[in-house]
């Protein structure tokens, strides 16, 4: 087991109705002003507008509200909302949505104080100051509610790059499991596949991590089980709820103490089918090219494999765990295969540079560019 | 699924030789001089003293050194180390011990701006100042390097109460595995009955948070086999980190999110073994009370504990788990029933009353007098 640094300060209140406590939070912290940071509405249809409208009104705290953050969210969106901040002179930044939501609004707190907030992705500047983030959780997802990170595409650079920084913990993040509700069931699954994906980015990392690995697939097992469940009600409260704490617990440091810092070779590469086709929903990209990266790391190391093959799917071989993991994406309606996301043969050479272009591709398996196209095929 | 609210500021270094890294934490935090509170020397022995002393003094941090705390730490020993504190004008405490020294730290933090820290656990006076408190853990167990909870004994009032505020998370907790690679067997299994006890506190309340008991079997395994391991080898350095990573997990909120916090019959029950004789070790007790409320419970409520039998114990009866419950305790040499810890017949009445004392008896079966005896008699 490897040393590790577990440090997250993020206050989760999680629970049907939480939404109310936000204002006195954020008045609690000294909030005056915030930009309110939303996507493209559907919090308008589910109430959530109007629950955190309320609770904002009730603690005497101003907004100002920015909409049209999108799914794999931009630089140039960024760049829109630092402006916003800037000019309104607001304190803190509340992320009301999804993951883009809140990756925006991390990127715009850092950025709030940067020349140019990109120079935090490459390194040309450093976060040594934030405005103070607030968020309330519309889609379990990518775990950005109780981590310190975010990630931004810059679309004229093809580059999905991520910050990380202690200062980006949100203050407070807001998980009402019932708001999830209403999503599509499409959608749902995005979720589960990219808050299974993170927990698979870790456990291959470190066989002597016992406790972190138990835990690890103990959450594994309950984001399939609710899913399935969410299949049947898409309103299963204690399903909804669980999913959303299993996600959130699947990348706030949990879920990776003592693995090493994770592999992260399919998040690299799932980051290239969003750059080639921004309507490629990250989890979905996930559940394609995890199942290959399994398969094609473990014809070399098929021991690492074995404790996820028995404890997540009661596997005696990482063959049959595979078969019940892709058999269990298919149950859901998610792609299998590149194939499936409409990525043709012929864009492979593409998605292949695109990835090549990353600071190295994966830990465990360093991939070269020839192993990536085989990759690829193989998911294809 | 209860709502619940999580937040946990306690920054973690675990693993070897993270103890050196103690000083510049403490001076990061604006630490001039902290009073070091320490046990009986056994840190003298280990290397542990010489390690803190050289990363405190690396970092220009003065200190005065307060020994002497014991298991079943006294009021009488906090009003002490209270009073060094004030005289020596420390801003911060460092506890480097199991514990029972962490919670004697915590409660002179608390108790250095109040009137008598006494009124802290009666209610008379409430904690809105604390000193930072900074801890070096020897021994796994309570969990009380990463939660905002302290108990301490009122010897004269034969009282076993606890405090708890945000104020009490410590700042920094240093968790070193080697250093338990000393400790005696003995010492191991209490506190590792001591963490199981802590998880088996919350997974009988509420059978919808699938991801916390998931999560809580998952942890209660790894401590049963790391146990097993560190009977064999008490230096699986391995085995150490994670059985101590899984004891903090036990109660620094994971373990009962959404579990409507907790039942406590069991540890109120012990406190009065301890109370009527301090020799008697809190796990050792609570290894004794626990299969015996099972037991006791179970035979009303039987569907409550399935979920443990099968997912902890691989049993499809309450019966079986409960014998395999037993035979791993009795296989690591502890204590089986109260005769084991030395408690006479004679003694149950006395027993009952102190434990009729506190402020309710458990949650599930609120236990009432006659209860009590009932419950004694079976675990005696």
């Amino acid at each position: 087991m490897d040393s590790f640094s577990f440090y997250n300060p993020t206050r989760i209140h999680l629970g049907s109705g939480m939404i109310k406590v936000l204002g006195q939070e954020m008045s609690g912290a000294g909030v005056r002003k915030c930009l309110f940071v939303a996507g493209g509405g559907s919090i308008r249809q589910n109430s959530v507008h109007t629950q955190v409208c309320e609770s904002l009104k009730a603690s005497q705290i101003d907004w100002i509200e920015a909409w049209g953050v999108q799914a794999n969210p931009t630089l140039e969106k960024s760049r829109e909302l630092i402006e916003v901040a800037r000019q309104e002179n607001v304190d803190s930044i509340l992320a009301v949505g999804g993951g883009s939501v809140i990756d925006s609004a991390k990127a715009t707190a850092a950025g709030f104080f940067l020349d140019d907030v990109w120079n935090a992705f490459t390194g040309k500047e450093r976060i040594n100051k934030a405005l103070p983030v607030f968020t309330v959780l519309t889609l379990s997802a990518t775990g950005s509610e109780m981590n310190g990170t975010a990630v931004i595409t810059n679309t004229e650079e093809r580059k999905k790059w991520g910050i990380g920084s202690p200062l980006l913990y949100p203050k407070v993040s807001i998980i009402d499991p019932s708001v999830q509700c209403s999503l599509p069931f499409k959608q749902t699954v995005n979720g589960a596949l990219d808050a299974m994906a993170h927990i698979l980015e870790y456990i291959f990392m470190d066989e002597t991590a016992a406790a972190t690995l138990a835990v690890d697939a103990a959450l594994l097992r309950t984001i399939a089980e609710m899913t399935d469940r969410l299949k049947e009600n898409s309103c299963d409260l204690a399903a909804r709820a669980n999913l959303a704490w299993s996600a959130t617990l699947a990348l706030n440091g949990i879920s990776g103490a003592g693995l090493q810092g994770g592999d992260w070779a399919c998040h690299t590469i799932e980051h290239s089918f969003s750059a080639l086709n921004p309507r490629i929903a990250h989890g979905e990209g996930l559940g394609v090219i995890f199942p290959a990266w399994i398969e094609y790391v473990s014809e070399r190391q098929p021991e690492r494999f074995l404790h996820w093959a028995r404890n997540v799917w009661s596997a005696d071989s990482v063959a049959l765990a595979l078969r019940r993991f892709r058999d269990k994406i298919a149950s859901w309606g998610s792609a299998t295969s590149l194939r499936d996301l409409g990525i043709r043969e012929s864009d492979l050479g593409e998605l292949r540079d695109i990835i090549m272009q990353s600071r190295g591709v994966g830990r465990i398996v360093k991939f070269a560019a020839g192993e990536i196209e085989a990759l690829l095929m193989l998911a294809f």
